[in-house]
Parts: structure tokens; sequence; C-alpha cells
């Protein structure tokens, strides 16, 4: 997805409030603020909003001289979301159709994110357990998204933040977890969940977790290792968590499927839907390719 | 009022939705986006906001050649207002304390503000005019301004927006308004009243008018004419309406009665009130010094 005009005062909003998460230093918040405005005022729209976003989280990491900023919160919401997981296991256990249970759980994890501009609550995380359960989900592509994860042979499992990883630990318990690499950031990024976050909450027992070599808040493919992006090209499904992954991935030719809790108007103009819906959608490329695939018959 | 951090993003997003409203060509608004980038992270942050603003507008007009992008919409306002008039007029004669209802009435005419980035629509008018004149007024301020209208002996009534101006007129025909002048900006700038709309509406049949010599959405005092400074001098009482005067005035030590529709969260904290409400509020500077001599007694 490109950079909408809508993105450039938001994109400064944003850095306004990491530089006070970060820093009471009022000298400190001016100084961020000015260069977060030049270095937007100089942005190449045609990138992503998380290409910009991992400039102006590294101009943080320089200016302040920390290089982990969210590093408390994510081990809070770690033991928050591992605190709930044995209850969620439970519901996904008792439904009828537990793996829809547990697309819906992943989807509603995804609203632990500072990414957007605002402070999570655990009141928040609660609530969106309560809502999803109940929300509407696309069927089809539920039904859709069961066949092709049955029919892949390596899936990727791209996850977006720590906490939201517990629940797509619940996720990955439905699926041929056999078949799944989990991949988290090369580096620390707003909450983003790195390979500390897949240990604290058990992910790499379950399945081979791997590191993307990049510091984005998204998943910028020429941004990242070598070996991310072989894994990458060889897998035949990718599940892609998060508005930071659908931004950058969403113009990908790739057998993609997005789980996302949309928390930002441009991207629910995007995806056709309102804020705050819960979205499982397969890569619209690819199915442009299926189409004129299936046309061509 | 200076400038505070969250003013930043907002005048970037401001800009934009300028742009969008004067031109429908990305390739201009983008132009006008980057360059307000570029001046609000040049700003110096003890100006206050409307400094800024003007800056913005001379750009807009500059790079787009449209000198006065929303003279319909002022034109269309102050026709919904005069539609209006008989029946507010009307309003305010039955009521027990007809100044009072021209007062609230007069802030509520504020909500015709095109300047806080948002569309009014005439649904927006009747609306808040009904709320206003139910809604809670400091009363204790209402009988200070009755007492300060008195005793004052030349009164200049700052204007706000066009449309709004007929709002001002019923408050004025409630005051002594031998005593008054009103005042217009000396160049359009958004939807603020010109001399063209005190023509429009009659204003200039009521009181004499007098432009301020500036452009800019306040009242920059270096940036008005000698004649406006002067008669601001001499002035013993100054009514100023709308968010542009307060953010422009609230720190000039003079005797000032601010009405003012709160439409922004920045100017409310300043305020200590809550986007959306009406305030009538005597200078916060005036009222010191009058503290101190009443101390010093």
């Amino acid at each position: 997805m490109k950079t909408y005009f809508d993105c450039i005062p938001c994109l400064v909003r944003q850095a306004l409030e990491l530089a006070r998460f970060v820093s009471e230093e009022e000298g400190l918040q001016e100084k961020v603020l000015r260069e977060a405005l030049r270095l937007v005022g100089e942005m190449d729209l045609r990138q992503s909003p998380p290409e910009m976003a991992q400039k102006i989280h590294r101009l943080l990491r320089f200016l302040t001289g920390v290089n982990d900023p969210y590093a408390e919160v994510k081990t809070k919401f770690n033991i928050l979301a591992l605190q709930l997981y044995p209850e969620l296991k439970k519901k996904i256990a008792d439904r009828d159709d537990p793996l829809a249970a547990a697309v819906r759980l992943a989807i509603a994890g995804n609203i632990i994110d500072f990414g957007v501009g605002f402070a999570v609550e655990q009141s928040d995380v609660t609530r969106t357990i309560k809502d999803a359960l109940a929300a509407s989900l696309d069927e089809a592509a539920i039904a859709d998204f069961k066949q092709t994860v049955r029919q892949a042979r390596k899936i990727l499992y791209i996850g977006d933040n720590a906490g939201e990883i517990v629940f797509d630990k619940l996720l990955i318990e439905q699926l041929p977890h056999q078949k799944i690499t989990f991949v988290v950031k090369g580096g620390p990024v707003i909450n983003d969940a790195t390979m500390e976050d897949a240990i604290e909450t058990g992910m790499n027992e379950l399945v081979e977790v791997i590191e993307n070599g990049s510091d984005a808040p998204g998943t910028i493919l020429e941004d990242c290792s070598d070996n991310f992006r072989r894994l990458f090209a060889d897998a035949d499904l990718i599940i892609a968590k998060g508005q930071g992954n659908y931004e950058t991935l969403s113009d990908i030719e790739k057998n993609i499927f997005f789980l996302v809790k949309v928390k930002c108007p441009v991207i629910a103009r995007d995806l056709g839907c309102k804020v705050g819906e819960m979205i499982l959608r397969k890569s619209k490329v690819h199915n442009d390719i299926v189409d004129l695939v299936e046309e061509a018959k």
C-alpha cells in the first residue's frame, strides 16, 4: 500500500506521541518533531507508511539513546496474554469450529498495537476478545483459509506484536504446525515481537522462529535478510498479521492471508471496511492472477 | 497563546484539507503538503498557531492562484444567517434577559468556522443555535460583561467569520452600539469576515466597520495597520470572537472578553474547558493585574 496524503499528518502525530512516550524533556520532543517533519517532507509517497515509520523510529532511538523504548510494555503484554492463554485455549476447544475461533482470537490479539498512536490498556484487550468471538467474520474467507492451509506445504506466519504473539500461538496450535515457520522482527521497533518475545511466550517451543533481519514495523522485503527472503519465496502460503504487514505486503504477488484488526481510516478505506472491523483477507493480487488463470481455462 | 506541540500535526492536517478544498489536482495537493511541512518544521513555537496558519494560507493562495477560495462559502453562510436573523431576533426579544440570549447566540454563531479543518453544514448551525440557548454559560461572566460594557467608553468588537457576523449583529443590537466599532480582516483568509461580508450582512449600517489591515486568521497586532492598532490602544473594552482571536490575544494586557465556541482540544486545555463548550471569558492577564491592584490596596 502506498502512503496516502492522510498518512502524512498522522505520521507527524505518531512521532510526537513516540517522543512523549520516550522522554518528558520538551527540548528533545521538539527535536524529534522537527526532524520528523523534515523526514516526512522528503518522503517518497510510493513507499508504504512503515518505511517512513522505520526512519522515524531509528531517529528516535538515535536522538534519545534508548534502543528499545517499548521493552517494558512488550513484557507486560506478553505476561497479560500468557495469563489469558489457558482460558482462551479452553474457549477455542469448546467451540464447534475451534480453528475459526482461533482465527478470531488471533485477529483480536492484534489490538495490542502501539504503532497507531494510542496507549493500549488491559481492558481494551479483554473487551476485544469478548467482541471477537461474537463479531461477524467473512465465512467464505475462513473456508478458503482452511483449505489453503491444508493444501500448503510451507507456511510462513509473519507475526506482528508482543502480547499478540500468544494469540498467534493459539491459532498455530490449531494449524498443521509442522509446516509453519514463525517470523519476528530483526530488531526492536515499537512493540513489534522480536526473538525475545518468542522465547518469553514459548512460541519457539511450538514452531521454528526466525528473525526477518529488519527493524521496520512491517515487512519491507528489500530490507529483510537473504535468509528471510529465501523462505518467503519458498513458502506457498504467507499468514501476515496486522496493519504494518498489510501496508507493506498488500501489493506483493504472493499467496497471502492478512489477519488484521483495522485501527486506521486509511487502511479501512484501502480494505473497503470500517475502523474496528476484524479482517481475514486473501491477497488481492493473487486473486487477480487466479481469476486470470481461471478465465484462461 | 503559544503553539503547542499538538498544534503541529494539526496544522499539517489543515494544510492538506485546505489543499483538497481548493484543488482536486493531487500534484498540487502534494506540493502544498510538502511546503507546509517545511514551513511548520521551521516554525518558531513562541508564535501563536494563527501566525503559521497565515503563512500556510498565503502559500496556498500563491501555489493555486486562487485569492479567496472560501468566497462562495462565505456568501452561502451570510445568506443562511440572514435567513435565520428575523427568527433569532424574535427569540432574543422574547427572553427575560435578551442580552444574555444574544451573547449565547453570538457564541453559537462561532460554529461557522472552516479554520479547524472540518466542513460546517447548515444542520451544524441550527443544532448549535438550539443547544446554545439551553447550554450553561458562566452567569458571573455575563454579569461582569454587562457591567463592563456599560462602563466602557470605546468598544472594539473584533469579528471572526462570515455568516457568524450576522450573529454578532444580533448581539451588537443589544449593546450600546454607538460606542462600538466592528473589525473585519484586511484580506481574505479561510472564511473570516472581510469588509464584503460586513456590507453583505448590513453590519456597516449598524456600526462603523474597519479593516484590521491583516490577512491572519486572528489578530496579530504587529501585522495589523497603524489605524487598527491606534483604535485597539484607545478602546477600553475589546470583544473578541472565536479561537483565532483567543490564540493571538490571550496574552495581551488589555480588557478583553473572549466569546468562543471551543472546537479544538489544545484551546480547550488552555481555557480549562471541554471541546464543544461555549465560553465567555475575561482576559486572564487583565484579571491578574486587577488582582494585583486589589491585593495592593
